[in-house]
C-alpha cells in the first residue's frame, strides 16, 4: 500500500515528518510504501542527514505550497491549490496513494479532505475522532470540537463511525458505545442527550452501553464516546490542562522529599504521541491528523494506523455501515 | 441572625450537624444563632455526648420526617411536609430565621426552596453554584447540572447571580464574569455560545472577561463561569474523578520511592468541603445545600457561608439587580 505524508505539516517541518517517515519504514510492515509531499529540496536535504537519500519504499511528490496556521481553512483548496495538504489528498482522490497523513492545521486537512476525499453517503457531518486515554484502553471521543449543534441522528452516525474505527483499526471486538450524559438514566440531560439515548438504544447495529457521566469517562467504561462537539471539546481541553495542572502540584509538593520525582508512568499515559493522530472519519478515504507540535514518533504511529485503516478496508466497511 | 441547619441531611445525621454547629458557634462571629431542625431526641443526644446540652445561642426545632435520597424531589412538600427540609423552609420563609444550611439531597433541597421561597422575579431559573478549585481563587461555576437547555438570556441571569454572590459573599471587588466556550473568538462555539457571547458583551452591570476554553479554566481566568447546565455538570464531575485518577497514578508510581507521598496541598486544593457548600442562587432567601457526605468542617463552612450572605444583604442585592 502506499501512504501520502504531508511533509510539510509540522511546526519542525520536514525534518520531524522524514524523521518519523524513516521510523516507520524501519519498524512497521514491509508492505508500507511512502509517498513524501512537499518542497522537494528541504525534503532531501533531510533525507541526506540521516544518510537516507535512496531509500526504497519512499518517494518524494513535490508541492511548492505550504499552508500556515492563518490560513482560513475554507480558502485553502482556491488559495493553496499545490499545497502539500491539497496535494496530498488529490493523490489519495485519484487512488495514486491508498491514505493520508498531516500534521498541518486541522481546520485546513479537514476542509481539504471534505472538499477533495467528499463526505460518505449517510454521513451528514464526518467527525475527527480523538484519544481520551482512560485506566482501560483509549477511549474515542466523538466529537472532539469539530462539529457543534449536533442533531441526534448525527451522534448516532458518529456512533456508527465510531464503531467501524474501533474494530478494524483497533480491532475491539463488538466496540462499546456510551453516551456523554449527566445522569445514568435514559431520562437525563438535555433535550439532545435524551432523544440520542432513545436513538442508540433502538439501533440494533450498535453495542449502546448507555448513558456515561462525567465522573465515569476515565473508567473507560466504553470505546466510543458519543457527544456534541461542544461538551466533547471541553472535555478534552480540560483533560490536557488538568493533567498538567495536577503533575504540576504534585512537583511542586515532593520538591522537598525527592529529586525529580518519577512520574514516568503518568507522563507516558497522557502522551498524546502514543495515539498516533486522530482519524477524520466519515469520508471517502483515509486521512489521519497529528498535531503540529507532533514529535517523530506521533508521525510514526499515525503512519501505522492510516496503514490498518487501509489494510482492513475501513472505508469500505463505514460506507457498507452507514449507507443503509 | 438566625441560621437554621438542617440536622437529618447528612449520611450521618445528626453526628455531623451537631459538631459541625458547636464548631460554627465556637468559631465564627458570635451574631449567629442556629436553630437544628430535626429529631429533638437525637439531636438531644447528640449534643450530650459533646457535652454541650446548654449551648447559648443553639435551639432545637422539631420536624418529625426525613427525606432520603429516594423520595422523588418534586413530591418532598407534598409526602413530607414535616420533614427537617420543609420546616427549615418555612421557618424561613416565615422570618423566624435568617437562612438555611441542609446537607439532603440537592433535589429535594432545591425543588422544596423554589416552591417555599419562590424565585426572585427576573430569575427565570434558579441555579445552584459549585466551586472549581483552580490556580488562583475558586471559580463559581453556573450552572453545574441544575439547569440544562438553558436560553442565552437564562445563561446572562446565572452571571448577575454569580456575580452578586462573589462580590457580597467573597468580596470579590468587580467580579470576572467567564463564558465556557470552545474558542476565544466571540463567533465560536453553538448558537448558544454565539448569542450568550453578544448578551454578555453589551451587558454594562457586568465585567465580561469573554470566552473561556476548557484549557484554561484551571489558571483561574474568571471569577464565575458561566455554562449551561450539561456540559458544567460533565465538566465538574470529570474534574472530581482525573484529580482523584491522577493522583492515583501518581501514588502507584511513587509507592517504590517514598512512603506515603506527602499529597497534602494537592489534596487541600480538592477538598470540597473547604469550600462551604453550594449556593442555591435565584430564590428569595438564602439556601446553602452540602454534601451528603460532608464532614463536621464543611457544614461549619456551610454556615459561615450562610451568614456572610445574610450579613451582606445578598437577597436584596440580587433583586435589586435582577428585577431591572
Amino acid at each position: 500500500m502506499r501512504i501520502a505524508l504531508d511533509a510539510m505539516g509540522t511546526d519542525a517541518a520536514p525534518a520531524v515528518e522524514v524523521e518519523g517517515a524513516l521510523r516507520a519504514l524501519n519498524e512497521l510492515e514491509d508492505d508500507i510504501e511512502l509517498v513524501l509531499v512537499g518542497d522537494p529540496d528541504r525534503i532531501r536535504e533531510e533525507l541526506e542527514r540521516h544518510g537516507a537519500s535512496d531509500t526504497p519504499r519512499l518517494t518524494i511528490h513535490p508541492a511548492t505550497q505550504r499552508v500556515s496556521a492563518d490560513d482560513p481553512p475554507a480558502s485553502v483548496l482556491r488559495k493553496k491549490p499545490d499545497s502539500s495538504i491539497v496535494v496530498g489528498l488529490k493523490l489519495h482522490k485519484a487512488g495514486d496513494v491508498d491514505a493520508f497523513v498531516s500534521a498541518g492545521s486541522t481546520g485546513a486537512v479537514m476542509a481539504a479532505s471534505l472538499f477533495v476525499l467528499r463526505p460518505l453517503p449517510g454521513v451528514e457531518r464526518p467527525s475527527v475522532g480523538t484519544f481520551f486515554p482512560t485506566r482501560r484502553s483509549p477511549t474515542l471521543l466523538l466529537d472532539a470540537g469539530t462539529n457543534v449543534d449536533c442533531k441526534p441522528r448525527q451522534l448516532v452516525q458518529f456512533a456508527h463511525l465510531g464503531r467501524v474505527y474501533m474494530a478494524d483499526v483497533l480491532g475491539v471486538e463488538s466496540p462499546r458505545i456510551g453516551l456523554l450524559n449527566i445522569g445514568e438514566e435514559p431520562t437525563k440531560g438535555d433535550e439532545r442527550a435524551q432523544e440520542t439515548f432513545s436513538l442508540l438504544q433502538e439501533d440494533e447495529g450498535l453495542h449502546f452501553v448507555g448513558n456515561i457521566e462525567g465522573r465515569d469517562v476515565l473508567e473507560g467504561p466504553c470505546d466510543v464516546l458519543v457527544a456534541d462537539g461542544f461538551v466533547g471539546n471541553v472535555l478534552l481541553k480540560f483533560y490536557e490542562s488538568v493533567a498538567q495542572f495536577i503533575l504540576g502540584l504534585v512537583r511542586d509538593e515532593l520538591a522537598d522529599t525527592v529529586d525529580s520525582p518519577p512520574l514516568d508512568s503518568v507522563t507516558r499515559l497522557l502522551d498524546y504521541s502514543e495515539y498516533g493522530g486522530a482519524p477524520l472519519l466519515g469520508v471517502n478515504g483515509v486521512t489521519i491528523i497529528c498535531h503540529g507540535g507532533s514529535p517523530p514518533k506521533a508521525i510514526r504511529n499515525a503512519i501505522r494506523v492510516a496503514a490498518q485503516a487501509v489494510r482492513s478496508d475501513m472505508v469500505a466497511d463505514m460506507a457498507a455501515e452507514l449507507d443503509a
